[in-house]
This record gives C-alpha cells, structure tokens and sequence, in this order.
C-alpha cells in the first residue's frame, strides 16, 4: 500500500541516505527543544542520533534514546527505514557539544552559539566549502542522495534564517505546546542585531543566526551531481531558502504529513515562496500499535534526523506500508 | 607501456581509494622522521598530507609540501593519480595532533604516544570497532579499495608491532641516511616493556606499542567485502600482521620497487611470512626529469600516502608510464 503523497518523477540506482548532525547552544534555553531530558542535555541528543544511525543502537550512555514522555527519537525510524532498504546510513558532524563514538564525516566545525550573544556559526564560509567537498565526494558514490538532519533547537535557529532571508515563515515544533512565544522572542531579538549590523549576505546570515548543520547541507547542495533530497521539515526548507538565496536551485524535500498539517507552521506556503515543493509521507503512526509512535500524531516530534524522508523513502523503493510497520515494530522492540 | 611487476587477478568496477591519517608522538624524536622541516612539526605533515589528497592542494598554512632537501611529499602522486583515475579520495583521521581544514571521515582517535612512556594506543580495541563500521560503510558504495596510510614516524611503530608479533622484520625509512640505530633503541626498550608486562593478544600490542593508524586500517579489512589491497610498505605490511593475527586474511599489498629493493629493510621476506604478497610499481622517476622525484630512487621517500598503489592502480586501469608521467609533471608544477 502506497503512503506517498505522489510518485515523484525521479530514477536512481546508487541511493545514499545521509543525516548531518550539530548543536546549537540556542536548545539549551528552557522551553526550546523538547530533545533531551533536561535543557542542557538537548546537547548531547544529536550525537545521540548520529549513533543510532551508524550502530543501530546506544553504548556509548545509558540511556534509552525516548523522550521524558517516552516518544522515541525519529532517528531510530531512520536506521530502521535504511535497514529496510538495505542502505549504509553516513552520518556528518557539522559542530556537536559531545563528540562521538562513531565513525563519521566530520568537516571540524564546533557547537553553534546563541545568536543573541554573537555569531552563531563563526566558520559559516569555511564549512558551506567543506559541504561543497563533501558534495563531490558522496556524488562519485551515489546519483540520488537523501539528506537530513538532527540539530536540537534548530527550528529556532531555521525561523531567524528564514525571516533574515525575508520569508514570513512560522516553524514547526517537537513540542506539543508549542513554544512559539520564546522562540519569537528569540528571533526579535536576533532580528534586530541583524537588521543593525545590516547583514544581507546568506552566508553572513548564517553566521549570524544559524546553526552549523546549515552550511553544511547548503554546500553539499551546491556540489551534489545526482538528486538531492532533503529530508525534513522546518529545518531542511531554511537550507533550502539559504542554497535559493546563494543562487542555487534550491533541493526538493520529503517529510511527514505530521510536519504539513502543523497548524503553528507554514512548511507549504515558505516551500512554495522558496521556489521548491516537498513530498508527503503518511505513515498512520495511529494505528501501528506502538504508543511511543502514536504521539508523533499528536504532535510531539513529526519529524526529525531524517525520519520523514526515510519513510518515504523505503516506500519510494518498493516497499509497503505494511513492511515497514513490521520493520519499525521489529527495531523498536529494545525501546519500548 | 607496463610498469607493474605482474597484472593483478582481480577485477572491479567501483574503485575507491583512502588514506588513513594519524600522527604518533614518536615522530618528534630527532633522527625518526624526515617528514616535516623540524621534529616537532612532523606532527603537521599527515594532517597536510590530507589536505593535499582531499583539496588538491594546501591553502591552510602557509607552506610548501617539500621535505628541506626539496622532496616532493609523496601525497602529491596519490592526489595526481586519484584524478588520473577520476577517483574521488578520501581520508580517514585516526588520530591527528593538528585538526583538518577539510572533510575527513573521523574515528574520533588521538595522536599517538611514546610506546615508550605508556601505552600508545589506549583506545585501539574502540578504533578497530570504528574501522570495522567503517569497512562496512565503504563495501556499500565500492567492490574494491586501495587503502593507504600517512603517519610520520610510522615505520618505527611499524617495527615494534611486527617484532612484538614475533616476526624479524627490519623496516624502511624514509631517510638517505637510515636511523636504523635510533629506531632500534626505541624497539628494544618498548619490546622489554611488552615481554615484562605479558602482552600477546594483537590488538594489546597495538595499544601498547602502535599508532592510531593500525587499528582503524585493520577493522576496515575484516569487515570490507570487496577486494582490499594495502598501499604502502612496512607501516602496512605491520597492519597486515595485525589482521593475520587476529584471525583475519592479510590483505595483499601495493607499493613501489624503492620499498622492495631497500636492502636495510625485508619487505618481501616479512609479507610472506605473514602469508600475503605484494604487487610492485616501478615508475622510474630516474628518467621523469623531476630532480624531487628522482630523490625517490635515491631512497629519500620511498613510499608513502598511499603514492606506490596509486601509481600502481592508474597502471591497473589503464595509464600508460607515459599518461603518469604526464600527470605527475602537470601537478608538481606548483611543487617545483
């Protein structure tokens, strides 16, 4: 059974499923991120991702990687959709707090800051080059290459971009009350240094207010010979708004319905003002009989570390909706 | 015109090459290295090296990757083949002293220390994990690799392990005139240190006397699928050791007829008792008219970053000594 929106008009035979990982001091405001169990340890939740993806499990903490309200991380549906499709997940360390245990691509970028205080991604330049490196490298491996993200706090650091870009964007949220009112604050707050220090550059609006996953994605869209698809919502479409703005054709998306049908967002309406669409996936987490995925319609996550994509992925290549159910019931047996 | 030794049985049609990268804290003992204009900056040289092998080029310091005596690092030939071939390399940190400026799959390891003071490897079972995780990651995208290594007083590492593994190896180096006596010194007083404190288990051996290189280099072969061939001499003639004693196949090995003919060293008689061999490739620098190059047949460099398998692999798939030659002048332009 078919849980794409549509069949998208694109062929492939060497796919690569990728998620670039980062932090942003900005997750560690109370109220921010509902990625970790307590503010400060939103940090180590990219990473935390990143080792699901690459091992399939945790070792490195003792932690089960669900939310205090025992949503589990999108990024097992990540590895588990990968799995599926018999794909060797990468990961790419764009600037974490805790570094990993794991091999990764790493382009040496550090923990973004709090864009209040100062620039947010200082190396912003050095790290779009090194995306665009790494753009070439991964296009003499693969001609279609679906990319996504895990970056606690990101939505917020995505809504400062987008508007400094001069988009009216609303951000989705991991939250089921949704925090719109600090992250508006926060992005007044930054709105306003960089309406003051007159920066227009995307580049420099990215230093200014983004994160270092940003630079990362954008580079390696501007070099990716083959079909780029980024997968994510509010995160992944301000990267796209980034590569527009810098004079590239901005990446097509997939993600869930969870993300389209947010109330609080605008992922549609800012999609189409980029000059980009997004494919939908539905995968009717109400009835797959795991209480942990269920939330995801209630609002809770909806999407992250590439989640959405990989499920529309898998499905792209072949595989049903009750195959992969099956294969998430499998994998999630050790998290609930 | 032909300049292997022997056409290799074996057949590809997704070829990648990779240099592994590290440093070792023995390189900063005078009269080790030769790899940098100073003991201690022979800690930069890999980390340089890399640059050169991803970039293309150094733009991160200010220097020119000559050796004092106007060597040309043999970085430069394996980035002048990977283009020949259309490759895209890639390198591997396994533990740097100086961070990259550019992509690098990470292992997240350190530079090694003095096997003399302490263990020099205290992670090398984690790193031989990573490199397992990683060989998976690279049979996905490839059918075969040619993996080479850059670590900067690597060949004494090289001499410990292989002694500490019962063998009788005497190495290479990379200097005219061998400090075979300075090498010997550190051997004897790291071998007493392995026989007083009983370690015989191959990856002990590694943490106790090794570099950050080896055990990454050896997970890769026990877990990569396709056809894997070693680039180098005695440092991966020592990774070769590791794997066989650790149950695995050696991998068989690539490098240039300078490391084979060097009479202070016994590659040919080490490989075969560790049980592989090695495919030779004489590029005849002698006659390139390259007056750095030609020092390679004065036994300057020899070998290293992978150089001898990759003007061996371009001779594989089909450069003529002519085609290398050309290759090779075009990019020293810069160097000379």
């Amino acid at each position: 059974m078919s849980i794409i929106t549509e069949k998208p008009d694109i062929t492939f035979s060497r796919p690569m499923m990728g998620v670039v990982i980062g932090n942003t001091r900005i997750s560690t405001v109370p109220g921010i991120s509902a990625a970790g169990p307590t503010p400060e340890l939103t940090l180590a939740t990219s990473m935390l991702d990143g080792e699901i993806i690459v091992n399939g499990k945790i070792t490195s903490a003792p932690v089960v990687p669900v939310s205090p309200t025992g949503c589990a991380t999108p990024a097992t549906l990540t590895r588990a959709m990968a799995e599926l499709c018999d794909l060797q997940p990468f990961v790419v360390n764009a600037g974490l707090a805790f570094p990993p245990s794991y091999p990764a691509f790493d382009v040496y970028g550090t923990c973004g800051g709090d864009p209040r205080e100062g620039d947010a991604v200082p190396d912003a330049e050095a790290l779009y080059i090194r995306g665009k490196t790494l753009g070439t490298f991964l296009g003499a491996q693969s001609d279609f290459l679906l990319l996504g993200e895990s970056v606690p706090g990101g939505t917020t650091t995505a809504l400062c971009v987008l508007r400094a870009l001069g988009y009216t964007a609303n951000v989705s949220s991991s939250h089921v009350e949704h925090p719109a009112s600090v992250k508006e604050e926060i992005c007044a707050a930054v709105m306003k240094r960089i309406e003051e220090e007159n920066i227009t550059d995307p580049l420099a609006i990215v230093r200014a207010a983004g994160d270092p996953m940003m630079p990362v994605c954008a580079g390696i869209a501007a070099t990716y010979p083959g079909t780029l698809v980024y997968a994510g919502g509010t995160q992944m479409l301000a990267v796209a708004a980034v590569v527009k703005a810098l004079g590239g054709t901005p990446p097509r998306l997939a993600t869930t319905v969870y993300v389209r049908d947010d109330a609080n967002a605008t992922f549609e309406q800012t999609a189409a003002e980029i000059g980009t669409t997004a494919w939908f996936v539905d995968p009717d987490f109400d009835n797959i009989g795991h209480p942990g995925l269920a939330r995801y319609c209630a609002g809770e996550v909806k999407e992250g570390a590439g989640a959405g994509g990989a499920l529309w992925l898998a499905n792209v290549m072949g595989h049903s909706r009750e195959d992969i159910w099956e294969k998430i019931r499998e994998f999630m047996k050790d998290y609930s």
